[in-house]
């Protein structure tokens, strides 16, 4: 039995606290520096800021009109109109003016008649009007010496406003934290120092966490300095975290490399320069966090995989800079979200998982992005992030989930959620739409086009691609709809697109055919069950009377067309089937196996969405025509055409 | 009857559509431009991007440990292990390094024994593995070609994560789009070169308009051009806009001057240069903005008023920018929230109000600010926005109300809620409350000392400041609670303060006390109405016998001590009753009145809240208490105490 090691890490929490404790994070005192106001947008305030004059600095002219005295339009009205002699006892003023001396009223320019005898002109007002009326009095907005705005502010356009009308022209504001950034590792180069061949061969590992790390503390105020990468050896790393210290670094983020033992390396190091307080945290990323205090300054080792090093900046240094500069947090919103599939978890971890969302029906609706803690991916493509607590297992399918959201609420209601079958159209589809009408977006989910029905059933998406072959018949997706649907759907199709084998550069074993995968010297590369390609190989297998299990390779899976074409080209596998796409955009040969329909089914209900009138206008564009065509491999001779409606049952 | 125009103008909405369909704002297409990656944040992709290489670029190991090939490790068995010989059967593996040709899996460190006989190392296996456990495999984040971003995304530090791990190293982003922006009106000067004399004199106006649209246009990915003021001419105004077109602006803001028809001038010149489509909105604020087209340009009209032109800028400038860079505008959050007063409103126009918010005892109070459109602190100040339709009266107080909100929830969840009597060291607490406790903060609203039991009563904020003497028995506070409050309640000493007469400098007309303000030569300037400072004054006059009557100027008031202290300046008053923080602040003469209690009235419930205990924490500390001794005029001796508990009844 091995001990388990995660229930004594502590939780992000606990460690925050720990650490800042040990740092006097909340007694930091950031320095100070003035900047004229033109510069200090999204600066953050280090004290108070007081009005220098009031606002208005005089009794001003609220409206273009003249300026009197209340007093002496007292007795005015419509039937005995008051005269008043324009130059001596009224004045035309314009708005923002300040008023004659004395006087304490503006009469609007629409409230009154003029009238010229001779030399002299005489306004006419047929209202009384009372002290102060259209006035804008001296410190009605602000008075001298009042607070304009507090400190930690984070500046915005309008405080500019108040604090230039303050006659404040320029402010106190932290001076931005100087955060170091050391990439540590022997084979890690700079990403633009690396050369493409070593890349592919991974002979070099690029490094760009820091281009993250760096923009993650742009935003949050601080001024970040990535270091040269430093080789794999504790003198060398110990020896750039004193350099930066010396350079008066305010926080150092040291950044594991990928090699053995670099954590310990991190820690170890650590240890001999300062105080390591936290050396693992339970949660899954980010679990090989290291944060210590070094000469009194933070020093944290962010792990190397993305994902767990962007759980370590968001939970540990971008609080810290916020609270260094006396700003809060921004917690993220919150709601209760769907989960599309099981979440299984393991307890004594707590562990986030990020997911794409859509709002179905009323209800929001997540499905999970791969869990690697190397997937980027997920990073850049996660709607949410659904964090699964340290006590639980998991969650069950259609179990409502806390999910915080990683994009506004407004941009969740204006997209798609397609679940089902995964083709390279989809993406091309979004990006048009997103073109044609910003505000609309299709999310799409790819887990085979028997999972989007599964998913249509359930109500959890609004649209499915299938390509699901009648095995009986030879007909498209009708009957798989029948047999799984219950309400009023409709059968667009999409692409009609051309199915295939892989094989390797040049083909060297000779595949000409679906028989040839049956041959024990070929290793083929299959898709999930449930995906239509797997429905498609099995129909041609059992129409060529061939047994799966004679097949090398049959259960080895992929979930998309482009895997299948990236298993081939690494030669993971001899042969896979896929779109003739795929092939084409990873230069593989291609040995056709024949024509498929590749459609959309959407229920009845959600064609009157906005969203979908305009994903359909989009689909029915000349654009989209052309750009599939450009891709190869596809047909679209009915594109966008309603070829099926089921009335439901 | 004067026609009224209001209602055939147009709506935001409608104006919007009108000028985008114009200006074929859906199609416009933005030049494009190629940016490095390390300069790419928050610029705007303007075309999908795909990834250039696969990543992981080659089937890499996810843990460390040792390749093999599974098929070799199917026999291992704890019972019987399996030794396979280092450096040919199995290979030492770090993480995200290359499995050597042929291996398929990698069995981690902490599952493995090693034996050293002789030269040769044997790794020790007793656990069969998989093909590909513990491998990531080829493209199996993303395959070269597949899309790694959609147009229009606006880069976070994620995205250019995983831009680097696709090979991508500059992107295709859109041209910042040139705003130029063209400030006119005759006595307007740019605020940097305004004197302070003059400007105090009223003898010109500074200009800081563009400094808040130049910040907005930088947020929305523009680049603005503040260009020089241009006179109330037409001409002038013509030539500016001419030029500015010539030198390739992409949209033109001619911000209206305050001079008389300048609006008119506004419109008229730009019918001459081209089209005027929209020319009057119905909002207030906001209602002067003039839309048009000139050599198919857009060109906006925006009002010379601050919040008039926020709204303005919001509504078309921000819109129109995010539109050509293919991004949807991100909406506010919406809340209900409960008015703290009625909020009437003009039929036919619709209203937007902005409001200080509390979350008290679960629903969300607001309270407005000042709805001049002059005032720009109710921009800086704002948490939210209530917009009263076009065709309602406004809305009762109580009656729950949509707030879009202009800060995120979790500043609303930290903020106390004050509502009551104005005292200089509220504002001076919420920044020390601030700097102590980022994340939590005091918001106050003026209201009077009795308006804030009202308030207290209908639960509708955490605390009320109060300074209400009971003319029987000299007591403060504690009567007017017992009268008002039900819930059990704690008084809370915030300081003690003196009260007096502030007169004109150098005290002109000999004002040496209460019996004074009855003199027919003084002019008072009261406080309204629930005040505590009125009601001192009322106390003091009927203690001398005094009407109030005989006060000229009694019925004129101000809110708060500043303000009265600023009617005092400027000469509309002789003479006020303030405290002496507020004469000290503006240099102004002081007559001793009498020293009174200044108090926080806080129900017993909210005492636990964490805001409150950090509230009371500053309250009670050295560095609260020596600021307010440093503003003069304040007594600490009871500060912080607990000085009545009332039991509720």
């Amino acid at each position: 039995m091995k001990r388990n090691t995660y229930l004594t890490l502590l939780t992000p929490d606990e460690a925050r606290i720990l650490w800042f404790e040990r740092l006097h994070a909340h007694s930091h005192t950031l320095a100070e520096e003035n900047v004229a106001l033109p510069d200090a947008l999204h600066r953050v305030l280090s004290r108070a800021v007081e009005a220098q004059r009031s606002s208005p600095a005089f009794h001003g002219a609220a409206m273009d009109g003249i300026a009197v005295s209340a007093e002496d339009t007292f007795s005015a009205s419509a039937r005995n109109p008051l005269r008043l002699e324009l130059g001596k006892k009224a004045h035309w003023i314009n708005t923002g003016h300040p008023l004659p001396q004395g006087l304490n009223a503006v009469i609007m320019m629409e409230n009154l008649n003029t009238e010229t005898v001779g030399e002299t002109q005489w306004a006419i007002i047929e209202k009384a009007t009372f002290p102060w009326q259209h006035v804008r009095k001296l410190g009605e907005d602000m008075v001298a010496t009042e607070i304009i705005l507090p400190p930690g502010t984070c500046i915005g356009p309008y405080d500019l406003g108040a604090l230039a009308a303050g006659g404040v022209l320029e402010v106190p504001v932290f001076v931005r934290p100087r955060v170091s950034i050391v990439p540590s590792g022997s084979e890690i180069v700079p990403l633009s120092e690396a050369r493409e061949e070593d890349l592919r061969a991974g002979r070099v590992l690029p490094e760009f966490n820091s281009l993250i790390f760096s923009a993650m503390i742009t935003e949050a105020g601080g001024d970040a300095t990535v270091l040269p990468v430093v080789p794999d050896e504790p003198t060398a790393i110990a020896a750039a975290i004193t350099n930066a210290l010396d350079a008066g670094a305010d926080m150092i983020i040291l950044n594991a490399g990928s090699s053995a033992g670099s954590h310990d390396y991190t820690a170890h190091v650590l240890e001999s320069l300062g105080e390591v307080l936290v050396h693992g945290i339970s949660v899954m990323p980010g679990k090989p966090t290291v944060l210590a205090v070094v000469r009194g300054r933070p020093v944290i080792g962010v792990p190397g995989y993305p994902v767990s090093a962007g759980i370590a900046m968001e939970e540990f240094v971008l609080h810290l800079l916020a609270l260094w500069q006396k700003r809060s947090v921004s917690e993220r919103r919150k709601v209760l979200a769907v989960p599309y599939n099981p979440l299984p978890s393991r307890p004594g971890m707590e562990e986030r998982l990020r997911v794409k969302l859509g709002l179905v029906g009323g209800s929001i609706v997540a499905v999970p992005l791969p869990r690697g803690a190397g997937t980027i991916t997920s990073l850049s493509r996660a709607d949410g992030i659904i964090c699964i607590p340290r006590d639980s297992e998991g969650c069950d399918a259609g179990e409502p989930v806390t999910v915080e959201l990683l994009r506004p609420e407004t941009a969740l209601a204006g997209a798609l959620l397609a679940i089902g079958s995964h083709d390279n159209t989809l993406d091309m589809l979004d990006s048009l739409l997103r073109k044609t009408y910003p505000g609309f977006r299709l999310t799409s989910a790819h887990v085979g086009s028997l999972g989007g029905l599964m998913a249509l059933r359930r109500g959890q998406c609004h649209l499915a691609g299938s390509h699901l072959l009648d095995a009986e018949d030879g007909v498209y997706n009708r009957k798989a709809i029948e047999e799984n649907l219950e309400e009023p759907t409709v059968l667009l199709r999409l692409v009609d697109r051309e199915q295939g084998i892989l094989t390797a550069p040049g083909n060297p074993l000779y595949i000409n055919g679906i028989e040839d995968l049956a041959r024990q010297d070929v290793r083929f590369i299959n898709r999930q069950r449930g995906s239509g390609t797997r429905v498609l190989l099995d129909y041609r297998l059992a129409s060529l009377g061939i047994s799966s299990t004679g097949i090398k390779g049959y259960r080895d899976e992929e979930y998309t067309h482009m895997n299948v074409a990236a298993a081939v080209l690494s030669g993971r596998a001899d042969a896979g089937l896929a779109v003739r796409a795929a092939a084409n955009a990873l230069g593989l040969p291609f040995v056709p196996v024949g024509m498929e329909e590749y459609d959309l089914v959407i229920p009845r209900r959600f064609l009157a969405m906005e969203a979908m009138q305009a994903l359909l206008d989009v689909i029915r564009s000349e654009s989209f025509r052309k750009t599939v065509e450009s891709m190869g491999g596809y047909g679209t001779e009915k594109t966008g055409q309603i070829i099926w409606e089921y009335a439901g049952r």
